[in-house]
């Protein structure tokens, strides 16, 4: 297992990759706790919940709306969490932006922490403070920046991901290569068959190589005022791409990466050979699907 | 005009009492704005309101919920605001918590300003930067502590409220006299009918006094984990008759006074004599109704 302490204003944030999800009670404080969950991960993992009241709704950024912040604090509130309560949110991107902004505003503000199931949420939703819900199609609306207590990356939990779940992560983690470490971008490459045959300890070596990325930038730019927007690379387009069609979030920055990469490339910030060989790792996790832009 | 500067953390808000609503634009950053407003306050101010789109909602306590703040986002969306955009809330303490709380999580916060309209959202609501609505009958379950920019409380505003509302208001000035504040309980004695015919400068004189009481609690515990709680003082009680009742806010915090004064005399924290004037002052501006309290 490998520790990162994410260091933000009067905050510290405990990243563990490779810890397993069995370990959960180690890092929860006394006092009442909440779980919040989807239906998937309920289903696949719920038996193994630590003995707190669950709260689930069904997976998918469709649920990412002020109406399930309602159902879920009319849930906390019946399970008499005050100020001094834990919410645990176990899942993916969209169970942890939920379950983030539900705890920040929750009696003005409680403390939470996270299991974290997908490569995407290890990668990238669950580390940086993020979280908010939708209006209508726009992304993340409603939201604020706030720091879990900890965020467990349980590597195994990856094996039961489906596929295009899996890829969309890789992208995310390829994105951090192009963008901040040509080291990780090799890695990757070299790794291709370990990658795709899902090997928990590659797997963890490039979670934890993203997250010191990802976490010394959020460091320097919690709020995203300037370096931290860095890590939009790829999701200007990407986030039209995953409005307009019904592509994942990866397969949406992936093809917003290409173009990106082609837009730089035409103002001179990228070199021919750069944007082919982003383009050919892309292909090689056929991350590249057909996308459509709206006018 | 009297200034005051209420510091926490990284913030300055600048509290104007006797400042006119007319001067807003003074304080006003460049940039996209939208004002957030109730149906009453809108038809008898909004004819003077600065060229900026306005957002209007159904006043009173009803609307304190996320369904309004669903449809005001909506709306500060339409209007194309960003990260740096502004809201302005003009009106009461329902206004004030609603506009205050959509600022802290649109986009994951903007900045805010208010106009104070009323006299308990220019003795309480609007000072402090406590926001947030109601989940069903639970006040203020989902908020935020966070400090607008500026705080314009306008002593003309007070002249148009309906009779109960400005006793409602009297209520809290009265409550912070009984706690931090001996001096100001005689200045509001002395002074009964000079109050009771809404002269603008005592109520300038009392606001003032009263705000400079609040914003150095405030400023010593922003969140409210020990001293700024005695400014619950009445409102245990207080919020169960107001949630039970139909009594505005004032009159349900006097009649909960009443009932921690006399627990106080009880536990022997409070004379009998006090409890007696604590009394008859609230009796002196009819603020103690019937009122119910479910078993």
């Amino acid at each position: 297992m490998k520790r990162i302490s994410l260091n933000t204003e009067n905050h510290v944030s405990e990243i563990l990759i490779g810890e397993t999800r069995l370990n959960i009670s180690n890092y929860i404080p006394d006092g009442k706790v909440v779980i919040i969950t989807d239906d998937n991960v309920g289903k696949l993992y719920g038996n193994e919940f630590p003995p707190f009241p669950v709260l689930s709704f069904k997976p998918g950024e469709e649920s990412k709306n002020l109406k399930t912040i309602e159902f879920l604090a009319e849930g906390v509130l019946r399970s008499g969490l005050d100020r001094k309560g834990f919410i645990i949110g176990i899942g993916g991107g969209v169970v942890c932006d939920i379950a983030g902004f539900l705890a920040s505003v929750y009696m003005r503000g409680i403390n939470f922490g996270f299991v974290s199931s997908t490569l995407l949420s290890q990668v990238d939703a669950s580390v940086g403070g993020k979280n908010g819900v939708n209006i209508g199609l726009v992304k993340n609306a409603i939201g604020s920046f706030n720091q879990p207590e900890f965020v467990i990356c349980d590597i195994s939990m990856l094996n039961s991901l489906p596929e295009d779940e899996y890829y969309s992560g890789l992208a995310e983690l390829i994105k951090m290569g192009i963008i901040l470490d040509n080291g990780l971008l090799d890695e990757i490459e070299k790794n291709r068959e370990a990658i795709l045959k899902r090997d928990n300890s590659i797997l963890e070596y490039l979670v934890t190589r993203s997250v010191m990325l990802k976490a010394k930038i959020v460091t320097e730019d919690e709020r995203e005022s300037g370096r931290r927007m860095i890590l939009n690379f790829g999701h200007t387009f990407g986030h039209v791409i995953e409005t307009s069609g019904n592509q994942k979030h990866g397969f949406a920055v992936a093809s917003g990466m290409v173009i990106a990469a082609g837009i730089s490339e035409l103002e001179g910030a990228l070199g021919k050979t750069d944007v082919k060989s982003i383009i050919n790792l892309l292909k090689s996790f056929n991350l590249i699907k057909k996308y459509d832009i709206p006018p």
